[in-house]
Parts: C-alpha cells; structure tokens; sequence
C-alpha cells in the first residue's frame, strides 16, 4: 500500500470509529503511524484529506462487489442480497460512507465524488431490471437501490436489525415479485 | 417554547448546517440568541446536549406524523407516501436524526433513545402490514420501513433524486403487490 492509500485506511478506521470530529491530520498520523505532519504533506487540507478518504473508499466498494454486481446471470435477488452482506460484514467501510455521505450534503467537491461512486450500483441495478423486464426500469433500479440503503442504514445506524442473507433474497424476491407483476394482479 | 427546547431547536439547526463537529455548547449559545453558558446550565455535557436534542427531534417527529401514520383506513400506500413526503420536506430534520443516528453507534445512551423512537414507525407498520393480510408481517413491516428509510437517505444525503408523491405512492404499491401476493404468482 503506498503512503497516501495508508492514510486514507486510517482515516476509513477513524471516521468509523470516531465520526467526523475524530478525524483531524493529527489523529491520521497516529494512526496510520507515521511520524507527524505525514498527512498534511500529501493532503494539505480537510477537504483534500477528506477526497482523498472517498476516493480510497469507492476503490474498496468497487473491489468489494466485484464479484457479485458485475457478475453475469445467476439468481438477480441472490447476487442482490449477497452485495448487501458484503456491506453490512464491512461496518467500518459503511460507517465511514456514511459520515462522508452527510459532510457531503455540506461539501460539493465530496458530492460529485460520492454521487459519482453511486452510479456504480444505480446502473447495474437499472440493467438487471430491464432484463427481467420491469415496465419502468429506471424507477425500480432506484427502488432496488434505496431499499438496500435503507436496510444497510438500519442495521449499522439506525433502530433496524441485521438481516440474513436468506431474510435479504426473500425480501428482493418480493420486491421483484411486485415490480414484475401485472398491474393487475392485486 | 421553553429555554431547553429553544437551545434543542437551535443544536438541530447547528447539526444540519454543520454536522457533528459544528455541535459545541458555545455555537448552541449564539445560533439561540442565548447568553453565553446557558446552554451549558441546561445540559452540563456533551452527551446531557446531545439526548436533549434527539428527545426533542422524537417529540418533532411525532407530531409531524400524527396525521398520517396513526391515521385510521384510507390507502396504505398514499400515507406512507405522504410520511416520506413529511420527512423529505424537512431536510433539516432528517439530516439532524441522520447525524445523531451515527453518533448513536458510539454512545449507548443515544442508542437507546434513537432505538425507541425508531419503534413509533416500525410498530404502525407491522400493523399495516397484519391488517392488509401479509403472511409475514413483522419481515415484512421491516421492510417497508427500510425502503422509506433508503428513498430518504438517498434523497437527502446520498446520490439519489427526490421522489414525488405519486413516484413514492407506486413505489409502496410495488412493495405491497410484492408482498401480499402468492408466492407462486411469479
């Protein structure tokens, strides 16, 4: 790992463990362990600090879901519930998105980074559903996605529980289930 | 409005605008109009300030869904629309809990107090869910609050786009059909 990827790790590591007021230059270093001013030199600044961190983070997600997302054909709500398993086994990972989410609602330079890194699960999510024939692709691709956000959120943020992969499939089938059927049929 | 909910309104506003770390007693002080070290009389600590300010978004809450989700009959889904609509419409609401839900994974008193908010959506949905003949309403209450949950996070903090009414109203029609048909309709 090079000096800027160790950095952006220890900053991963803080923001989950202690939100954005833990995370300063100075804590970066300790705990990274390297010797002070390391991380000012290569990010001089919070937001630079900050971009550095959800850059850092995106290549983890991208790598994380790799292997389910990207895949081809298989069980749609399997590959689904899989990718979300991932997320919520990777707490310090979802915690850090999460408080970079929120500073980003203050910080536009972070939001077109974030906003960007969202596309990565919007447009498989569209390109599954327009494969199994959804009547509106483009809605229901958002709908997979928002309901898996709130799920993860839930679980490692909010009042929810810790879902089962098998609890998750069966929640995506009847997602599907109703995304799917005829209008009518209700 | 008494002076702890006046310096409460006031952290609410602070946590939205500038998250986390813009919360100190002394900006709680100015943002209120109050003298400075009025807030600390009202809530010594951090952690005194911090559960003061989540009550009062609870009690904000509350009243703001009175009117929907404890409404007796009508159409399931256009109430739960009509909440999502509430809470997307009160940005500064709903970045403030989305903060303190966060800082809720790092102290217990928080959690309890979110977690038992969290019960005033998730006990009206289970309902719902029983009355509309769900075989399984309690996975299935779950996971409508989750779907809200994540239209939410993704409308206010993440990459997605702000649902309408009717865009909100279809999606909970999708999730409905889903889960009340028979499992062999697909």
């Amino acid at each position: 790992m090079n000096r800027s990827d160790t950095i952006a790790e220890a900053a991963i590591t803080l923001l989950a463990e202690r939100g954005m007021r833990g995370l300063t230059h100075r804590a970066v270093d300790e705990a990274a362990g390297l010797p002070p001013g390391a991380t000012s030199n290569v990010a001089r600044t919070r937001a630079a600090l900050l971009e550095l961190t959800l850059s850092r983070l995106t290549v983890l997600e991208r790598q994380a879901f790799a292997g389910t997302l990207d895949a081809e054909g298989g069980d749609f709500a399997d590959r689904i519930a899989a990718t979300l398993v991932i997320q919520l086994n990777d707490r310090r990972r979802t915690l850090a998105r999460y408080e970079l989410a929120l500073e980003a609602t203050r910080r536009p330079e972070l939001r077109e980074i974030y906003d960007r890194a969202g596309g990565q699960f919007r447009d498989p999510a569209v390109a599954m559903l327009t494969a199994l024939g959804s009547p509106d692709p483009v809605r229901h691709g958002r709908m997979i996605v928002a309901y898996g956000e709130g799920v993860m959120f839930d679980a490692i943020a909010g009042a929810g529980q810790t879902p089962s992969h098998a609890e998750l499939r069966e929640g995506v089938r009847d997602l599907l289930r109703g995304m799917l059927a005829q209008q009518t049929s209700r």
